[in-house]
């Protein structure tokens, strides 16, 4: 098979300098940040669904991308050539992983049985691929969404029948993850959720989840899987309400089911925002409870409400991700997925070197900003200072147990009022972070 | 003391032909609705902050609201002036309940000590009125939020002396609504939260809060306070990030901490939207969680980015509500309390009566269509047959913990697809909904 | 060819108390109102893209409607297949109008030319129909948005050729609507914008935008076509900035252009929501532009940042719809047209009618609701009295031009302050509102 | 008087290896970029409402500011002293300009000859202090919003004192504007729209509004004042909706009323987001219809629904703005005004300094970058080469006026379909854009 890619040669890092647009200007891969390689702490991802198949649809229109080497059939023949033209891509790119939907990678056939079976024949290729090139299995989902017949949900679908598809497509997904050495896998309930609450048992919907995540879990001990479980949160779109909304109320529904034992968080820019949060919160929310999982690397426009899923570039961005995941101590199995499509309007191969180069960049230069900001301090002594107050004294006594309504009274009665405030500085912050720029 | 609304009786039910402005058409306080009357349904609360408090102002001008009965001094006749005022209104309006912050009825002194004796002071006139007029205590809150020592926050501000300060306020608040004979007591954390990351230590401060609402439990239950402990949950205003964002983020936070058995939820529709969620959603999920407490009935602009806090009259919206509320078991201790205010523009005195006989008819009518939904049983028949698959073969096995991943692939494969999905009927359920209208 | 709905009957209208899903309860065609029939104050209208074209797609998964009558075929046979079902649909309804893209009635060819052919062969038949049944056209309109050859724009693609695609289409399809006896000719923009700023050449895309308008002014001119033009304003999806992006911005693009004599607007409520504003705002400020020409009647989902074009059903949406219209003077030529889909979960045929019966009935009610008021004259007796100040004395003068700052300022010195204020009333008002539901 | 800041000296440039956060690390002023110094190009200005009036005051909590120079009382005295400050400050920040509303620098009288008289005697300090330090006033402004009388609009209020106060108002800070060689003239009506559309009648009030405009036109012809009358486009905040709600509006209004030839816009950051547009967008939109004409710089967050107005120190944004406007040649007599407050709890006076600073150094690295993309030449060479197809052919045609549709329709009957598009290349571009970090 011809390569896809015949013009382009590997990536190569070429440093700050270069204007070398197919060039690396930050990624370098070996290069030792906090004691570990730019590569290590990166474990770069590129998705398939979005990269591989993608077509620049839209609601509005159909698809625009050009992708010679596809001949649009649903065939695995067409899969299989795909599969080839993806590991060229990642392999010229210089990407160590790769993350996938069952549906991406495979034909769904006309029973369940046929669709397992396309699966197989896929996944015997993309283990070849793995084995030839040293590129790595970061996650494998099912796709739960897609098909006409998830519409009122997969595991929360008004329709029993759907549960045990959704199931036994679960189960076949894990299987072919153990086998290709995925790393983790996630679950996005993209229908999970309700379009309106007067013909919906919210609750009875909720505990089918978690009887779905139990079974999972169990069938994963049975069969030796043993990589991470995550969640990835998001609040609608295409669903009304979705029920993995935010990281706390994934967290609460994990916990309200005795699952949090099992799974950590896979967090998107994107859905942080369209939750309402930023994606720092999200993940310094999901970092002190100990659920940091991974991350889907991608930016929305917030003058938008929909997921735009696009490249990150903003470096702001990427380093405040980079600083929570360095402070929760790295995101142990988990990655940096680049869940982003090119734009419609982007709609030739070279287009997606440049989204991704550009977002492997953005993420090492914020690797790089957020490590030397912690070498140097600042931020975390005043952070530290801050607080001071509760290290001695009256705070330590609250912080060791001791204090109760009653001393606290007594020492404020005596003391009449607190001592001075001191200035958050927020804007002198804003300033020492720019200077990193 | 002269009446402060003389021209003003006491409002009467006048039935929907009314045209009369000062007469509820829908609120029939002995009128009995599924066994049990209007006014035992709904426990009507009018909250002192907006009602007596607020003066009009807003970010771009100061007050406007005339109230000839207060001078605008912080002195303790003044306070008590109030008082008097609140509870002729309270009384005119037959709203059985009532609820306030410690400052709001109270003047702050210079010290701690001088605030705890002009909270002493006023208290006993409330006592004295409550008990000549029969109107109750809905619930009692400190205010942590409006004083600068509050502005890093309060239970979670970066200086140990304000968690002292705020334990001491809520100790003190909590001996006068258990004196006052409060059914409840509220926790808004309007400063629990942050303006930026940068200078924040999050799980610290949430370690704090945390502690904070422990020896409030341990101080309620020495004193023998034994009514319930709400948490009410807002995402944002006056901070970035408020930590009790929506019910699932409180909820999680509870049970982190061990925090669920003493804590439900004080829901506010504004507080709803700014979180992304309509108001029906919030009361689903608490009720479902076992968490559904109380009610701040107001309703916000969805096109504006702020709490409007104002009063309820869309019909949808109330009807919504308590079709929730009435499916849950209804609020217990709780009530529906007006957390409303009139606009900077309806200045007058009135302005106050016709605001509060709005919200309280659209409630009152509201309850009275969800009866009647409910009698007529058209939606939980149909929502009963929607999920017709769960209650025998393969979704009963489901729900019973017989099914596995492997019996349900197996029963899958076996059947190949689905059995035909049946249509959500959204907009026939939306038609049915207008023709209770 | 078998009828497409054998089991419906014309809808009746049946009256209030009717329980028949399949009836209406409101919409009485011949009812006189304020002198005209609700027929001819209504003007509904049926969209051939949502109702006989829409498949229930998303962005997450294709589509889900069964369709019997539509082998999804691009042929002219389907096409003309599809005209029988949409005037069946359309007559059983009762619906007078109905507006098509000329993509929705006909296939696209492999050529311009083929395309032409098609759609004149398909048009042939949509006369027969409209002779058969006496539906008529509301508005035609040339679908420049889904084929990816409009990626960029259409008359403000960065592409020349396009502008004459556009050009050639706009044409054809104004002959087309011409010949149906179409009463007004809509422009949608849907790609007219941009996605980034960054290769965006503004002003040369607004220049070609005027170029095109004016041409087709030219055009209808030469060919006798004396419909009205009308722009539908939208301020994103699927572009970051569509450049009709509210009433006001058309218009100040119609002005800036010598544009404004030949257009009017087409306001969809979905629309104005997503650019900031309700549905009342745009109609109130299009009516005193002198430019409210028709309504897109949907309504949206506030907390979703997408156009979900649902059907509209809430009474007070569609009672201040009809107040602004009843206002000013009706709407000419334009009419209610549903440009609404049902949901992709509602994928029976039936849907199709619940949805419309319920749409059609929300705005007759809302009609007969703003009659009433209006009947009434208390909003108007208010509005009236609130600006009184404006009919005689200083504000007599300043409207008759004779003031000045000089005199103004003479007049305040004199009199020191301003006389008292009254309130705004808005609580009052809006139970006032709640009196008529 | 002694110093307010004794403890800071001049701001001075130190370049950006300086790490001394008093200091500017870009901002240069007497550095050359196209021909201008930064000065120059840049104009800064600050505000005396924020950076003098602010108290820190928020919906839900009083002041914070220490500014131990204040007493808060509203006499003539404590205004003089504190624009000895203001001119410390500025001078120590080393800003050319200042801003200011007539109620910021003198305070409100009991009568409006007695603010005439106070607004006089605080004028005489400022332009003694003008004089002494060679600061100048970028624009003067009335506050027509704070004070409860225009709680229903000024220009636009129900109430025809209203808008004779408000002429009264400005006709005074006209011609004081005038005597302070003040080069613009700013109109924000934060009142002026309306909380709901049940009590307004929108047309009146915009005819008044016109009404206003040009008497000030006339007046400020009449005293021979030649600065430039500017527009603050805002959408909402405090009103419901404001009538300038973006720069489209502002300027369909102003043509609709024949106001155009003497107005420009002042466009704010913030107010471009709360309107749903970025402020590139407002700039480039402002920049092609002639209206360009200043602005206040400031950002806010676009996960909060209100105006924050935070300094500015995103380097994308500061960047946009500056490629906007130094393609659109300046801002004439307008300047970069720092509309922004410093957060509620950054109390101290220091960080008045920390947050002016980080805005000036922001904005002068923004201009550096812009300048250096434009000589660089990359942007613009990619815009020109997308749109090549307008410079020759059927562009050329269509472009000149010889086109119509009949001869674009033989063009493309005759081609059959477009010649290929080229890809957007947003991605590339976007990296391009971070390569000037
Ligand atoms: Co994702
Ligand atoms: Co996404
Ligand atoms: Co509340
Ligand atoms: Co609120
Ligand atoms: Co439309
Ligand atoms: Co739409
Ligand atoms: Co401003
Ligand atoms: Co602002």
């Amino acid at each position: 098979m011809a390569a896809a890619f015949p013009e382009i040669e590997k990536i190569r890092y070429e440093g700050p300098k270069s204007k070398n647009p197919l060039a690396f200007r930050w990624y370098n891969p070996d290069e030792v940040i906090e004691g570990k390689t730019m590569a290590e702490h990166l474990r770069f991802s590129v998705v398939y669904w979005h990269t591989f198949r993608g077509t620049g649809s839209d609601p509005f229109g159909p698809g625009t991308m050009l992708r010679p080497w596809d001949d649009g059939s649903e065939s695995v023949e067409n899969a299989i050539r795909r599969v080839k033209v993806a590991f060229e891509f990642i392999e010229k790119l210089g990407a160590p992983f790769y993350a996938f939907h069952d549906r991406d990678v495979a034909p769904e056939g006309a029973t369940l049985r046929e669709s397992h079976k396309n699966f197989d024949a896929v996944a015997k290729v993309l283990k070849d691929e793995q084995d030839r090139t040293g590129i790595k299995l970061l996650w494998g989902t099912a796709n739960l969404f897609s098909n006409p017949r998830f519409m009122h949900g997969a595991a929360t679908s008004s329709h029993a029948d759907v549960f045990a598809y959704g199931a036994a497509q679960v189960k076949k997904c894990l299987e072919v993850t153990k086998a290709l050495g995925g790393e983790n896998y996630v679950f996005w309930g993209g229908r999970e959720g309700y379009q309106n609450l007067l013909n919906t048992d919210l609750k009875r919907e909720l505990d089918h989840l978690a009887k779905f995540f139990h079974m999972a879990v169990d069938y994963a001990k049975k069969i030796g899987f043993t990589g991470q479980f995550l969640i990835e949160p998001k609040p609608k779109e295409p669903t009304k309400h979705q029920y993995d909304s935010d990281a706390a109320a994934c967290l609460n529904f994990l916990r309200s089911y005795d699952l949090l034992p099992y799974f950590k968080l896979n967090l998107e820019t994107n859905h942080a925002t369209l939750a309402g949060h930023t994606m720092m919160h999200e993940l310094e929310y999901a970092g002190m409870q100990g659920a940091l999982g991974s991350i889907d690397a991608n930016t929305g426009d917030l003058l938008l409400g929909w997921d735009t899923d696009q490249f990150p570039t903003n470096l702001y961005l990427t380093t405040e991700c980079m600083l929570a995941i360095l402070k929760w101590g790295g995101m142990g199995a988990g990655g940096v997925n680049f869940d982003a499509k090119v734009r419609r309007e982007s709609f030739e191969p070279i287009d997606l070197f440049y989204a991704h180069i550009g977002g492997m960049d953005a993420f090492a230069r914020g690797l790089k900003i957020a490590a030397e900001m912690r070498a140097d301090g600042e931020f975390t002594k005043f952070v530290k200072d801050r607080y001071s107050t509760w290290d001695s004294g009256i705070g330590a006594e609250i912080e060791s147990g001791k204090a109760t309504f009653e001393t606290l009274e007594a020492y404020m009665l005596e003391k009449g009022e607190i001592s001075p405030h001191k200035s958050g500085r927020q804007e002198m912050l804003e300033n020492l972070f720019n200077r990193y720029f």
